[in-house]
């Protein structure tokens, strides 16, 4: 494709995404084909000799996007959102463009200096400890998702824990690695790569009102675990759980790690971004106890998935645990100690030139656009949570900081399950649920910059009317 | 930014790419910058308020292009090629556009579906084993890059080393992963991040003259180890090192991992992609021996980074060992066990919808346009060889089976780090060197779709010249 083939195409691809962006509030959510319809409608292999753009993009409107879960549509409030928008797209376009591979600083050192200062950027505007800037001992990276964050967090856990001997020896399977029953999937499975197994894994207790991790469980579990003759690795702590975003308290937990001298990893994933204004920052507090932390702003602050920005205070142990240094990537810039190799900071070694999306998210938006974002999705949940309080069928499960909103028809869980069910089916809306103390709860997220009061208005009259339908049927 | 504000930006970051790739082969292929340079150029901090986007693309010409290893020059012969090309740009612009999370099926029907197949048809293509296939017992998978691919395969592989025992129970260390000396670093860091340490790895000898790895040496590794009561869980084999394009012989290591029972992955991530041509797929003989494969699309078949294509001959074995299942993510077509979830094939939970741009070049080149592009490198590499080989003050260190060639003049080490700094100052080109034998080695990797006959010749002529100038110097 030569690039004047480029041009034309890409024009037609821009109003293609224009065009879908337009429709897509008259779009059902989510898919009502079954299972293999996708499969069954392609054909058997690639053709022999090429075919223009547009046949593809014919097959896209016929073939795939009847058949998505469409992440971007205002009345998308399942899990929580992930986001995207035009700058971003755009930013992620000029890096597929490019093409360049942000592995080392010699292979592409605007890659990886745009990269370091906007995690700093972002770290101002987080109000995010000191020790973790560039200019300190610390330094951001983008990850490519949360998870990620996690494994690498629990890696130079081990490897602290280890006194630099996990490199050479391997992981000794007496560490251990604690969060709260709430804390996010990844945890376990970070561990369980890490070679600790599910067994390794401690589940602190939570307060069951605010569903944030308790200090003195975390306590009892640590000292019965050094009694042991067990080794306390790393605690991850949770701002914003993915369940119902409760808020671990860090500064007692963080007085717990430092205490007996355990890695502290703080997970904002989804809340993080909240910490834009300056009155969502509370769950910050604490944080200069941690050791890492990270939030995704491909969750709630306009940048496309994938773009999790993961910080640590001692970017030295960081570098230890995860080096490699072949031959065959030797260069004199890294042998000079003067640059970041972010392959260093990361699983994969091969990276994208990410930080682009974020600086066209962060320049086309600014700040106080980026603010006006999450107040309006902490106001949308706000009004939703009253009308839910309003209504005595209904009950709030868990207090709402951010903008997920969780409640429940006051009724069992099979009533609950089936409201959740005829809402979704109506394809105006995507809700996604959880178990709170046991009990099947709804969960509304709202993230969406296309999300406006009448959408969050149409969700409420879905789950009324489906209310009333549900009782009048029992 | 409004779907019209995007389509008028759009159009504005097609043209800036479109040019771009217009006006690449005049540029520099690298920085001549100091570290810093692109650091001490941008603001203390975002905008208060929002900016145009043409403001970014005016910083994009400034700053950052200036400051790039431009990977897509046709003069880039560094490391292996990192291709990208028009549809795979287009591609991943309607996936950033849609936006979509492929965690489950659920989240992204067609996501899932189309990369199955994808990956199916790309199992034809390049000839692998039928079990490999989704409708026998295994499946592909897009990976983000070979190291994860390497991950993956060394955690399912524990995960049988143990009997199932490891995802509660720990690593063992004593597990051993096998590659030979020249496997990639990618291996090691794989085996350190499952917990293994470097002390669970073994390079095993090579053919000094192939560079590949020695089946009887493998051997008397694994023999020893068991005599030890040591474990060997896992053989890495490379089809296409990346110091040499080496090819470790799959039928004489197969048949020792399926003697002792040992895991078998192989690391095809370059020279997979010659087996779109039938007549370069001798690398692939024994690979029905392999319980996992992979390849990068992202190297030398036009679609950008990430896309590395793995494929396990088990599913149930590699889901089996990465599951997890919180509630928030249950839903009843995961529970119908009719679907993949692809989050169960990887480390991190989310993921892009990345089969959308191999969807696109699979399309718009066709089964043959890919030979064509894959004939061409073979063909530039092979000339430039014949140019070597013809000159005497030129040696052929290794064999060339795909499109690198490595090379020295024959003279010291300090002869050739001179001569590899002279021809890359020129700017024209970029090569990069390993040690092969212990000598210092220049390689020059053809890939890029915009590389001709001349820009090889170009390179030839720098290097032939430059050796005069050392020779008359010394």
């Amino acid at each position: 494709m030569t690039p004047e083939e480029f041009r034309q195409a890409g024009y037609a691809v821009v109003d293609w995404i224009a065009d879908y962006w337009s429709t897509l509030g008259q779009r059902p959510v989510t898919s009502q084909d079954p299972p293999g319809a996708v499969a069954a409608a392609l054909p058997a292999g690639p053709p022999a000799h090429g075919e223009p753009v547009e046949a593809v993009l014919a097959d896209l409107d016929t073939l795939v996007t009847p058949r998505l879960t469409h992440w971007q549509h205002p009345g998308f409030f399942g899990y929580f959102p992930a986001n995207t928008s035009g700058p971003s797209v755009l930013g992620d376009l000029v890096s597929a463009g490019l093409g360049v591979q942000g592995m080392l600083w010699a292979t592409g050192p605007a890659c990886t200096e745009l990269e370091t200062v906007l995690l700093d950027w972002l770290a101002d505007l987080l109000g995010l400890p000191a020790r973790m800037r560039s200019s300190a001992t610390g330094g951001g990276v983008i990850q490519d998702s949360a998870s990620s964050a996690t494994l690498v967090a629990t890696l130079v856990a081990v490897h602290r824990a280890s006194g630099g001997r996990w490199r050479e020896a391997g992981v000794d399977r007496r560490y251990r690695a604690y969060t709260s029953t709430q804390g996010h999937s990844s945890i376990e499975k970070a561990a369980r790569i890490g070679g600790l197994g599910a067994e390794g894994v401690r589940l602190v207790d939570v307060d069951p009102d605010t569903q944030a991790m308790s200090p003195a469980a975390l306590r009892t579990a640590v000292e019965a675990d050094l009694a042991a003759g067990v080794v306390p690795a790393i605690v991850v702590a949770t701002v914003g759980t993915t369940s119902t975003t409760a808020v671990d308290p860090l500064p007692e937990i963080g007085a717990i790690c430092a205490e007996y001298g355990i890695f502290l990893h703080v997970d904002a994933a989804y809340a993080g971004a909240a910490a834009v204004c300056p009155e969502l920052r509370a769950g910050h507090a604490g944080l200069e106890y941690a050791d890492s932390y990270c939030f995704d702003p491909h969750k709630w602050l306009l940048t496309g998935f994938d773009c999790d920005a993961f910080w640590v205070a001692d970017r030295g142990e960081l570098i230890e645990a995860l080096t490699v240094l072949p031959e065959y990537l030797r260069n004199a810039a890294t042998e000079s100690g003067a640059v970041i190799d972010y392959r260093d900071w990361q699983v994969p070694l091969g990276r994208r030139f990410r930080a682009l999306k974020l600086w066209f998210v962060l320049r086309w938006y600014g700040v106080e656009g980026l603010r006006a974002h999450i107040r309006s999705g902490v106001a949308l949940a706000a009004g939703f949570a009253d009308r839910v309080r309003a209504d005595d069928r209904f009950e709030l499960v868990a207090p709402h900081p951010y903008a997920l909103v969780c409640f429940r028809l006051r009724g069992d869980d099979a009533t609950n399950e089936a409201l959740l069910e005829r809402v979704n089916a109506s394809g105006r809306v995507l809700l996604t649920h959880t178990r709170v103390r046991g009990r099947h709860t709804l969960r509304l997220a709202v993230g969406s910059p296309q999300t406006t009061q009448a959408h969050v208005d149409e969700a409420w009259e879905l789950l009324s009317h489906a209310a009333d339908e549900l009782t009048a049927g029992r």
